[in-house]
């Protein structure tokens, strides 16, 4: 089974929710009420040793880096603050002896993206493969967690950043995760912020996710899309994956800053309208669906 | 590194909590406060396939429920209760077969346990590990979470159940997590319940565990420990491990009821006495460094 058709299938059998759990699976994080004056958010990701790192080639300040601004990443898409971390890892061969030096990697980017690591199980096993857990807060006040749905036909589409050639350039690797961004989208925008999700699969495939969970279409103007100096063209760089970007979806006619507060560059890529799917769609009229483009985790 | 290696290591450089963080690696969960009324506590745990259960002999209903069970024995633990968990699972070969069932057994599980599942990310790779993250609340009055460091000289040494030959007799697959009988330990007892771990590596080596979290040695009386029917002796009972009982510290001279509301049994096999480490101890003078028994996790 590929991964989204698991995604599915867990989505149609999460109908209501247990008591405390205000969204359940199928969204960056999940949404729980845990008593407090905040929301909180969970997340949780497998980084896999020749999937999504080079055993070869990549150092283990990498690897520690990576698995855990994976799921920072999924905490910055609901607008939240990340709070605490765990993580477990299954190490292959003599990869336990990078234990010691991945929890003080992590450690230390735990501490400066406000993500503590407070827990771990490390074993080993036939293959190396890490999974990263983070809890986040974030304010029950409009919006609330920023969740797919909710894109409004006539929203205008924003990206943070630049797509296109991750693995390539390194990117993957090295990405801070939006978080300052998300909170700062939240701030200023309040209510006209409506649907948020990371690229992480590619732009294609998750402007797909939002248009599916908000029940409209995502147009994305192929000439706007920024790309990564080592980008191959847009549509192959809507599919690459791994940007770990946020892909926004605010009221009609609202105009952002080029640039957010800590650097980070807004552009506008698209319209949300009527229908359902993503499309790609040139000046010339040249149009492609976006939706597919991008990669299957899992497949 | 052995795992036990590995864990001083974590403590060793763990020295000031971040904000936020109440209790940080090193106990069976952490401890966070959220700004909730309850303290929040977290843990994550791994599953093994050929280590934690045999693949050719396992029901996915069997690996799905052991899966959750041993991390939401953590919570137990710390004499909390559970209130969500997220699952990763990275699948070897046709084991991607199971991932339906396994995320339906979860859920119900979950659910049963008060442990919904929210969230998860399924994969394939070279081995099939399962990674289970739990949160739960606990109380902040006292005694607050149930921690390994506490137990006092003179405190009567309690345990939960039966151990020994949990493998063999499939308790390892089939245990009910304490949660009932560590929210009832910390109703009844409040302040005279001063330690609290779960029975996962090893009676001995859990128990010296208490021992140098406390700074007290724990001695274990070898007639009193209650045995499961296919236990072979003492001796190697308090070294089989996987019992998932509570073993608690509490106040000197104070009874406990022998049977708790849901059944289960209390019985008290020790004392804690001052000095360091675990002692088995028969009544013929015959003494046993318990600590040194169970298992070691990632050896």
């Amino acid at each position: 089974m590929r991964e989204s058709a698991f995604h599915e299938y867990v989505q149609s059998r999460s109908g209501k929710n247990p008591r405390g759990v205000v969204v359940g699976p199928g969204d960056d994080c999940a949404v729980l009420d845990v008593g407090a004056d905040d929301l909180q958010l969970i997340t949780t990701d497998q980084l896999i040793a020749g999937r999504h790192y080079d055993p070869g080639a990549t150092t283990v300040e990498l690897i520690a880096r990576k698995a855990l601004a994976r799921s920072v990443s999924d905490i910055a898409a609901m607008c939240g603050r990340p709070v605490a971390a765990v993580c477990t890892a299954c190490f292959a061969g003599d990869d336990g002896a990078m234990a010691k030096e991945l929890f003080d990697v992590m450690s230390a980017f735990g501490e400066e993206w406000g993500a503590p690591l407070v827990g771990g199980d490390f074993a080993s096993g036939d293959s190396t493969v890490l999974t990263t857990t983070v809890i986040g807060m974030v304010e029950r006040s409009e919006p609330g967690p920023l969740l797919r749905r909710g894109a409004k036909a006539g929203d205008g589409l924003w990206v943070t950043g630049a797509i296109g050639a991750s693995f390539e350039s390194g990117h993957h690797l090295r990405f801070t995760p939006r978080v300052a961004a998300g909170l700062e989208l939240r701030r200023r925008l309040g209510v006209k912020l409506h649907a948020a999700i990371d690229v992480s699969d590619g732009l294609g495939r998750d402007a797909g996710r939002i248009a599916r969970a908000s029940g409209v279409r995502v147009e994305v103007d192929a000439e706007r899309v920024p790309l990564r100096d080592r980008a191959r063209g847009v549509e192959r760089s809507i599919g690459d994956g791994e940007d770990y970007e946020l892909l926004i979806a605010v009221d009609s006619g609202l105009e952002l800053p080029p640039v957010l507060d800590d650097g980070t560059a807004m552009t506008r890529i698209g319209t949300v309208t009527e229908g359902d799917g993503a499309l790609l769609r040139w000046e010339d009229g040249r149009v492609l669906d976006a939706s597919d483009a991008g990669w299957d985790h899992g497949s």
